[in-house]
């Protein structure tokens, strides 16, 4: 878990304050924080901020903060409702208002007043894009690791790689934050010796992307799950990359690398290649 | 999938131009812009641009659009390089630097200077934390619907509730975006009848959360799954949900709705509960 605990007294506290859950916020503000790399940050969301009383719980949280600290905490507010956010400006912190400061120059260029409602960031249980999702995620959970064959047939996408590559957590990201059905299908040592595509791939070519690796990562990555197992052996990792990449050379799928690249940014890469969902390029 | 097709002329074309996924600036221009629900956005993420090619690559196209539509696209920006971002804004886009509004007070607060390097948002796959990230995942997904019960011990949390009531996604959400280790298991009609947890749960107590869901909406989604069978009938989804909610009523068992709830909401309110991650309250 990222539970980050405090590690010295000149740690700057950070609070998230959301009316909502405050993810959104918590990412944004971790990507504009990594640019402060000398400092050392504590980082705690404060999410379901939606009435006044618990607007003056989190001022006096605030306020606490920096008597017991001797400095004021950065606050990065996403509340929507106007009073809410008033009641929390009504303290001691370093402010930043993520909403508040982009909605009047879109005002501007729009020519229409915002809602100032509090909005449902996230898709409700209720939507088209709700059941969308579960279905992708229940699609990809049944279509892990080349189970149910027979249904690659509503895969948006099928990951396909040598075990451990990053095949799992790359669908299931996909599934869980686009609402894309991927599906993903291991290369084994059997592939190789047959020296062709597995055949329940052979109808659906132009859905296949392949992930590599570099087989001294991947033979790190096993070992861990296999410690000292030929399965993990630098050999056969050498070898079984090599074969993968030879065969998706041949077959003429798009690969990727994902040796040094987090989940996400795979998941992009793939959504570019595949021209899935709205990202563009 | 949420491929925003463009459905009238009218629509208003947004950018979300950044060095990484663009994920992040994504997530928090769809927050910003739902406050202005008169108006039809298309969204369209344009990741990786990190030269001065691609920067005027993007700025051509932003006039183009500019031309086309007869009015300048909006463009959410985390372009963090100052020569990259200066290329952009040399476009008749309306541009919101996210990145670069809450450097410079930031800046002021802390009294440091900013990196302005391009920063890994996401977990590198290196790095600590993305090793926490991809084992939750996998012991998430190895603990999925009650699987595997010898390894209990190591979860941080173990959602129960009946089935389809939204244990999956919200456990792989916490594993995703979390690294925490979220089990889940379900509860059905053999524990109503015995009256107890299953024996297996019974060490973990202190781990258990309960997810509930109102039975019209339970027959619904059981529907979509197995249609016009007893399991999906309303009188079956009430049978169980009173068992289920008397169950964890009597054992002392926090539970949430999750009929009108998002993923992230769920997840956060068993963070909050389980005093998980770095969500306080």
């Amino acid at each position: 878990m990222q539970n980050q605990a405090p590690e010295s007294p000149i740690q700057r506290i950070v609070l998230i304050v959301s009316d909502g859950t405050g993810i959104t916020a918590e990412t944004f503000s971790h990507a504009v924080l990594s640019q402060f790399q000398s400092v050392s940050f504590q980082q705690m969301r404060i999410p379901f901020i939606d009435t006044l009383e618990k607007a003056a719980e989190v001022a006096e949280r605030i306020d606490r903060y920096t008597q017991e600290r001797g400095q004021p905490p950065i606050v990065f507010s996403t509340l929507v409702d106007q009073q809410i956010l008033a009641r929390v400006r009504q303290s001691s912190g370093i402010f930043l208002d993520l909403f508040g400061t982009f909605v009047a120059p879109i005002e501007e260029a729009l020519g229409v007043k915002s809602s100032h409602s509090v909005g449902r960031t996230h898709m409700g249980v209720t939507s088209e894009q709700y059941r969308n999702r579960i279905e992708a995620i229940n699609f990809t959970l049944g279509h892990d690791d080349g189970q149910f064959v027979r249904e690659l047939s509503q895969a948006d996408v099928i990951l396909v790689g040598v075990s451990r590559c990053g095949k799992t957590p790359t669908s299931l990201y996909l599934a869980m934050q686009y609402a894309i059905k991927a599906a993903n299908y291991p290369l084994i040592p059997e592939d190789f010796e047959r020296n062709t595509l597995p055949a329940t791939l052979l109808p659906w070519r132009h859905k296949l992307f392949g992930l590599s690796i570099n087989p001294e990562r991947l033979s790190e990555v096993r070992n861990e799950r296999r410690p000292n197992s030929v399965y993990a052996s630098l050999e056969q990792c050498r070898h079984e990359v090599a074969e993968a990449e030879r065969m998706m050379r041949r077959e003429g799928i798009s690969w990727h690398s994902t040796t040094t690249k987090s989940i996400e940014e795979i998941s992009t890469t793939v959504m570019q290649a595949m021209k899935l969902g709205s990202t563009t390029y």
